[in-house]
């Protein structure tokens, strides 16, 4: 069922959009303010995906770059809307809707500046489910349908398209190429399908289950509940119905680089007891990507490996990590779809460059 | 008057445009071999400027990289046309002529790729008179013909195009970064322009000026005369009528770097007689930017500083420069329309970093 989104919801979609980063995404905050300026007291139409005629044209948008870049490197505002245009210009059709491509950061607001900005309404699905790092990972490829041709826009009002053909990796390493050289972000349009399309290669409801997950986190400080039992009970009713506390302790290190567009590091947490020797370490590029705990791997990427503050469940991006915050590391189960070897192709531990396989954190990590 | 080119041209052409390429430019054989491929017995039609109807539409080609990368990755083939179709299809209109961005080295070559495939004739007139190493450096550009939209294509059928509207620098920039990401070598279509525009922006009679340039060196030697007198005397009737030997010696040091995607160095050449402390030193970027004989600056971009054999005359760009080779450096100045203080902009010595001013080589260097 369609519904409808205004600024008052803006706030719990951020911190909802942000646990589903895992890390990465982008700072949604800033896409936040974004949305806000556009929208004022105006409303966005939210499409559910079943509702989607097959025929239906829908262009999603994104932001592209390092996070860490992003929150120095504030968007004029109009780069995301242009980036839709262009390609509508070139693929000679208007869309009906957009999209995102990821729920996860600040690529969960980018689509509502589009759409408070020109009206169009907003499909209720992604192609990533979380965050990840590259364009070519989303399950809109994985299940057929192709990125080519892209569309970016610059702050100086550059405007790039990119046609790789089913080539999704190329269209991502020349994309991140052009975001590098204008500075590290970008604004883009891609994987331009139908309605049908959507309906059998996106992820669905993921808009509202962040918005779900954000309000739900802050109902249960607002009535000094648990909101970690407030996410484990959000989520029971969804797609990513198994959640998992990995670890609870204090940041103790950082290492954290800006290379090659991505943000690449990694995080040690230490036991609060400072007598324990217990630890966690998490490696990042943008996104978590592998939890250890003990050395022993506890979460591994697709899944997703979140970082809260220990009483808010407040999430906290790898930008955001600070020597001695005390946190708790939440280890979430990723839908089916985002599972299967072809999922595991494009987006599970091996496209990472990682040597460790796949098992779901509900296998490895007692609930 | 319009002429005929064949491919018994197209020897003494690359000679002539290696020439032109002052030690850059990309190596023209290679070029020639791509032509040769596709021509066949065929005949190529070459406008001569003064002859376009004012409506005319004109895309230029080329090739775009560090001339390093170029002798070791051979296009595809197909890769010229491409671009030129992307970006017919992107304006919606048919070229009715082709022509070179650029005459010295392989650009001279690739409009005549895209003339055999397509049967479309070719402008005798280039935007750089010579070669430079970036894309904004065109008298196109300087008078007022914009580089955007530019369409590239790389050799697995990848296709960009790119928009700065009047940021020429800009376009350069992210073309340049889409070249280095496809391996340092692409090839592309830009300037778009009305054959009125050709006649008030470009170089005029630069392909007829390299054929004729190495048509003269190869009938001196033939007929064992100085390919050097041949060389003064072809260019004393054209817009580079002034020709001054600057250094009779042998290449004692190279040292040359790929980086950034431009090929960057600078070589020495020492006096013939080991007596003697006389030597010259060449910066290049691509193609020669300085020369200074016993410290004291001799010859300067946009002036032509060219490395040749000192017997056969024969052109020797920066990647083929080795130790102990003879040679003798020439000046050649540039025709007016290089010189003036908005061509200086563009492509003088500040352009390329340098603190020297401009001062015409037949000024600074005895005839």
């Amino acid at each position: 069922m369609s519904w409808t989104l205004t600024a008052a919801d803006l706030s719990d979609l951020a911190r909802g959009a942000t646990l589903l980063g895992t890390g990465g995404g982008g700072d949604p905050y800033i896409g936040k303010m974004l949305v806000e300026q556009v929208l004022g007291q105006g409303s966005i139409t939210v499409l559910d995906p079943d509702d989607l005629s097959d025929e239906m044209f829908v262009i999603p948008t994104a932001q592209m770059g390092a996070p860490t870049v992003m929150i120095e490197k504030i968007p004029a505002g109009f780069e995301p809307t242009l980036a839709l245009r262009t390609l509508e210009e070139h693929l000679g059709r208007r869309a009906d809707a957009t999209m995102p491509i990821e729920c996860g950061g600040i690529n969960s607001m980018i689509p509502l500046v589009v759409a408070a900005e020109t009206g169009l309404p907003v499909v209720d699905a992604d192609g990533m489910g979380r965050a990840f790092p590259e364009l070519s990972m989303e399950t809109f490829a994985v299940y057929g349908v192709h990125g080519s041709p892209l569309a970016l826009a610059g702050e100086r009002g550059e405007r790039v398209i990119i046609d790789t053909g089913d080539d999704d990796k190329q269209m991502e390493w020349l994309a991140r190429g052009i975001a590098i050289r204008l500075g590290g972000v970008a604004h883009i349009a891609e994987y331009a399908m139908s309605g049908a399309e959507v309906k059998r290669t996106a992820v669905p409801r993921t808009i509202s289950m962040a918005l779900a997950l954000g309000r739900a986190i802050r109902l249960a400080r607002e009535e000094n509940r648990s909101p970690f039992e407030a996410i484990a009970t959000t989520l029971s009713t969804t797609l990513y119905s198994h959640v998992r506390e990995l670890f609870v302790g204090k940041v103790s290190d950082v290492e954290r680089r800006t290379t090659d567009g991505f943000a690449k590091g990694s995080a040690v947490i230490s036991a609060l007891d400072p007598s324990s020797t217990d630890r966690m370490e998490i490696a990042f590029q943008n996104e978590n990507l592998t939890a250890h705990r003990n050395g022993e791997l506890v979460a591994i990427v697709p899944d997703l490996i979140c970082v809260v503050d220990h009483e808010s469940a407040e999430p906290i991006t790898t930008e955001g990590l600070r020597y001695g915050q005390r946190v708790r590391v939440l280890g979430i189960s990723t839908p089916e779809m985002m599972r299967t070897p072809e999922a595991l192709r494009a987006f599970g531990p091996a496209a990472f460059g990682l040597s460790e396989s796949f098992t779901p954190v509900e296998g490895r990590a007692r609930a």
